[in-house]
């Protein structure tokens, strides 16, 4: 039932799972930066936008949150007791009992993340498994949904990208910062379809009067990819990629065929999809800068931004290269991260943060 | 807010993950043939007595079934595709969306369960790691509850029994079946208060008219528990482990501290139980035979019996004897299973298996 609205089964590019070194557990500062900068704002759509009285129609012996796309936590649990406590600084005693849904791929790491559930909790907490590219809970039954840093995960990667013989075969490079408009154009149609397929499903699960908040990675309309901070890392990832090709270790074709498959979204991109989608209003839209606030980590310890990116990357480049490469490249960008925090020092940081709060209409 | 009910936080003692030569998932056939046996009382039940009607007042956005101790798979899977084509056998086209909570506690291998998943599943699904030994679940939001050979395990050891000083201490054995009454009371009594628990918690979380269906292994009233399959099976691994003690391998004390968490109960007591908690009306009460439809796969292939035995009960000795010891205790099974097998064929193995359907009043 779950994916039923896909065209084909969604891929998965689970975080890095335990609690090692390289565990998205342990290098996920970057997106509790940022789940930080969203706080306030979520706060605020609550406070002004939320109409519990909208729920009494609908099943209300639980108020239901989802986060989607929840990877193995700690950030996973501090976004949901943020919403949880700003729903009842609103409504008080009547609230009923909370359950909250922590959603990722089958592939994520289930078992930690449900080992490292606050113990102190007060809610009743269930994992959901499956592609939130998809089908995922039943008709009108969540009252919020959330995600934070996921939706920029396409279902797969699209076919042009990955055919040698199209105008789209990303010749040399690993991401469309630098490729010919035919390459960033089957990204961004890849993404349009994934995202017109998420907020389906999301319609149909949402009450009516149900809030969805989506905290997105964005570039700001006129400003170039080559110049944010994620074009930026994927480019200088690419670059060691080639590096290792040229002295012969892995092929020049690996590489031409192997591309990240995440797409950064504008914020006139989004108000025109969901205004597409018909079945939301937008609540609040803004554009933040986190990346300006997480300055003085990863400029103190450099390395730190290297194992970050190896939390969330490694899996991806895994499955395409095989472990020993995946291990000189992120030994290479450790290496090399003075140069990377550089290059991010310089970029344009303002503005890469969407914060998208929707009303189930 | 999970086990908030409970006095202590309650013990794990997962199945054996994965899916390996002596994982749960390929070692369970004793549990399918049971669950087999319960098939047509679940359909009966459902047909005669599920009243959904009832259910207009709660939420009915989606039919909630829960699965209490579902494991790793597959038997799980089984299970609740039976309740749910009975009642859609029952309701026909008028049915909601299903929603499926696979509960077992956090220590269970979640990710083999949600890999397992059937592909081709009609409902929702999401795991919900804990204890049953408390509440699990947002109140009046289950519709039918299920249960499968998971409820004879205890919360706990009780502590009588932990205590060398204690007339419960239970001396060169590891099971109730021949100890001295003391020691039979000791368990009796934590089964009793985690019972009544377990009945509180879900008296809570089953909507009005929703349904219960308890599969548990029982011992006939008048018949000793050193007659039944479960007691000579506890009791032969008994006496593998006062062997290897006999040699010198470990000590009689670590034989005489350990004992099994497990508890048989007998028709009357559960009625019993399920009256003093009130909540429920019993709509059904059978016991049934499952030893005597699994003979010939045991008697066929001994081993096998003893890597079953092995995929449930290994964790729970691993943790108190480690690894070296749990090898010979079950490869010296192995050895004997032959015997043991003589030995279950003169048991008694009628009415070994209880079916209990409750409905929440």
């Amino acid at each position: 039932m779950s994916n039923n609205n896909a065209t084909s089964v969604p891929e998965a590019y689970p975080m890095n799972g335990g609690d090692g070194t390289y565990s998205y557990t342990k290098n996920s500062s970057y997106q509790r930066a940022a789940a930080n900068v969203a706080k306030t704002l979520i706060d605020e759509a609550i406070a002004e936008k939320l109409d519990i009285e909208d729920f009494s129609s609908a099943s209300s012996n639980a108020f239901r949150i989802a986060d989607l796309g929840c990877s193995v936590g700690p950030n996973t649990f501090a976004c949901v007791q943020n919403i949880m406590e700003a729903v009842k600084q609103k409504y008080g005693s009547q609230m009923p009992d909370f359950h909250v849904f922590f959603n990722d791929h089958a592939a994520n790491d289930f078992n930690t993340l449900f080992a490292s559930l606050p113990p102190e909790r007060h809610y009743f907490a269930a994992g959901v498994p499956g592609s939130f590219h998809g089908r995922l809970f039943p008709e009108a039954s969540l009252h919020f949904a959330h995600s934070s840093y996921a939706t920029h995960w396409l279902s797969k990667l699209p076919e042009e990208v990955t055919n040698k013989n199209s105008p789209a075969w990303n010749k040399g490079k690993i991401y469309y910062t630098t490729s010919p408009d035919q390459v960033f154009n089957a990204f961004a149609a890849q993404f349009r379809t994934d995202m017109a397929i998420f907020l389906e499903a999301r319609a149909k699960e949402l009450a009516a009067g149900g809030m969805m908040v989506l905290i997105m990675q964005t570039i700001p309309d006129g400003i170039h990819q080559s110049r944010i901070p994620t074009g930026i890392m994927f480019d200088f990832l690419g670059s060691i990629l080639m590096e290792i090709a040229k002295e012969g270790l892995i092929s020049e074709e690996e590489v031409d065929s192997f591309n990240i498959p995440v797409y950064t979204t504008t914020p006139n991109e989004m108000a025109e999809l969901v205004e597409r989608n018909g079945s939301f209003s937008i609540v609040k839209m803004e554009s933040t800068s986190p990346w300006l606030k997480v300055g003085h980590i990863v400029n103190n310890t450099p390395q730190k931004l290297a194992r970050e990116l190896r939390a969330g990357m490694e899996g991806v480049f895994k499955t395409h290269f095989g472990s020993d490469i995946v291990n000189q490249v992120f030994d290479r960008l450790n290496d090399k991260s003075g140069q990377l925090i550089n290059q991010l020092e310089s970029s344009h940081r303002q503005g890469t943060q969407l914060f998208l709060a929707l009303k189930r209409k």
